[in-house]
């Protein structure tokens, strides 16, 4: 686990019981300036969530993220609990996973009786029946055109294929680059998570844009109550406000920023990422990761991938010290 | 959605819109004296859940449970979004579910491609590929014991069979009555809900007990975080106190009582149910779900049993004394 997915603080205590804590946890790209969790009414934690309040909560998905009406989303506990849903919404056949990326997708594909190739050409997604697309991609941020995806999906479509985008970290991505309004088309599915930009990712809350036939069948496999009644309600309060989005945006670009010179004075290559993590590459990461895990900052490594190191973003001044600082301190990287 | 599921309060006030407010709900089986909820931390809701945590809730289910190890035992955002999962353990084939009972059973068991049926007698369902007991029964409370149980498992098991025993009111169930602990002969899921009887149905918590190898096979479908943050600290919490579980069983036992004092002297015939809901049998139960409803108190109904209404427990004094006003006032009960 702790080689799959970032955020696992007790493997980070196994790897370097000796840090200094509280860790510094920069392995994942989740915001660390949470949206503000206003008192929850003890009727949220008692009650089976409403649907009158899932209404409310899909008709802000639909508004936040471009989807032409609340009946082309379905709310989930988490994307990632949809995967295998959309995954099988068509039969076992050819899945191809533009990478190297977020690993779950290729691991979906299979579980549900697909042939799951990773490929690194998007042209090669067109002779997919199932094509999966991370948009800005996890972890070098590649963006993928909307009239590239669309053209795919209509190619795919000839033949009774899905394009399945990922836009798990596309609320920072480039404007105009959901796929989000062009779902009508029919054979394309698009996530989004809320989690990660609204810096909650413990409430577990996700959504998928699609037909509202398609929606119709991945609600019928979720069943109702699916949303949690905390999620429900901060998702509804948070997705509203676009105002908190909007500074958030420029808070995220100019802090990212500011990662980006921190990290390239102390003589990394920065070869991508996203407003919300950026990725480095270096001969050095695997001593670069146990340095800075050393001194209790936690960050990201792929085993598929060892020259290569992702860093979130630091939540505080504090952090922000001790990431200097170790850096600093990091004589690898000046051998 | 109002025929099919309880707890829908925009239903009830659609169905009634002069009803004086607020609804006193007892359309549900949800214990209305919520386990107190902590303050939760606000890394709970930020947080991706982490696999510590999860470790910690599985053992305090497996404990709570009666589960021969944690490794016996799946977390999921409820047990309704495991339904699917486990009716898809094995081939499409004949489904028998005992009923009549929780609806969601039938429907699932179609939706993933079985030949589903309703049976009648439990001897029907040693003829099924996938046989599915809700016990105790959900509305009339009937029992099946544990050794008819596993003696059905037992023949299901020479043909590749599975059962799968819902026991979502266990919690109030008799001692010794639940096939946590007969698991491990291999073709047995049982199914538990957090939030029924801890009344905390809006955090989406349940479980699923089976084989390791089955487990296993559920987890990879739901994949990593699949259980909220506030559900797993709250779950861990609730699941390990003992004595608040042994005193609410009591004072449930006692007001299930008191509930049929009542409903018994408004001249309902009381025909089963457990200690947090009562069914009664009525030729008049469309006119007095209608006569409740107008005075504001939500009882649940059957599209396929006409003659049914189901009571959950009230929630204090005040809904105590609705409920027994309107039941005085019933006309309809003394024709």
């Amino acid at each position: 686990m702790s080689l799959l997915h970032g955020g696992d603080l007790a493997a980070a205590r196994r790897l370097f019981p000796d840090a200094p804590e509280p860790f510094v946890d920069l392995s994942t790209g989740i915001n660390p300036h949470s949206y503000p969790v206003p008192q929850l009414a003890s009727e949220v934690f008692a009650r089976l969530p409403q649907a009158s309040a899932l209404g409310r909560l899909v008709a802000a998905a639909a508004a936040a993220y471009g989807a032409p009406t609340p009946d082309h989303v379905v709310a989930a506990p988490g994307t990632q609990i949809l995967l295998p849903l959309v995954a099988a919404l068509v039969p076992p056949g050819r899945a191809a996973v533009l990478g190297p990326t977020y690993a779950e997708h290729m691991r979906v594909a299979a579980l549900v009786g697909h042939r799951a190739q990773e490929v690194t050409d998007v042209a090669a997604l067109r002779h997919a029946d199932l094509a999966i697309v991370v948009n800005p991609n996890n972890p070098d941020g590649r963006i993928i055109g909307t009239d590239v995806l669309v053209a795919i999906a209509d190619e795919l479509r000839s033949r009774g294929g899905l394009l399945v985008v990922d836009e798990a970290f596309m609320d920072v991505g480039p404007a105009g680059g959901s796929l989000g309004c062009d779902i009508g088309r029919g054979n394309i599915v698009v996530f989004r998570s809320f989690g990660k930009f609204f810096g909650l990712a413990g409430l577990r809350l996700g959504f998928a844009l699609a037909t509202p036939a398609t929606v119709s069948r991945i609600d019928a496999m979720l069943g109702p109550w699916a949303v949690a009644g905390p999620a429900m309600t901060v998702g509804e309060i948070a997705l509203t406000d676009a105002p908190w989005a909007s500074a958030m945006r420029a808070q995220l670009d100019q802090e990212a920023h500011q990662l980006d010179q921190l990290l390239a004075s102390a003589g990394l290559e920065i070869v991508g990422g996203t407003s919300l993590f950026r990725l480095v590459r270096t001969h050095a990461a695997t001593k670069v990761f146990d340095h800075l895990g050393r001194a209790g900052i936690f960050v990201r490594r792929f085993s598929e991938q060892p020259t290569w190191l992702r860093f979130g973003l630091p939540g505080g001044e504090g952090a922000w010290r001790r990431l200097r600082d170790a850096l600093a301190g990091a004589a690898v990287l000046r051998d």
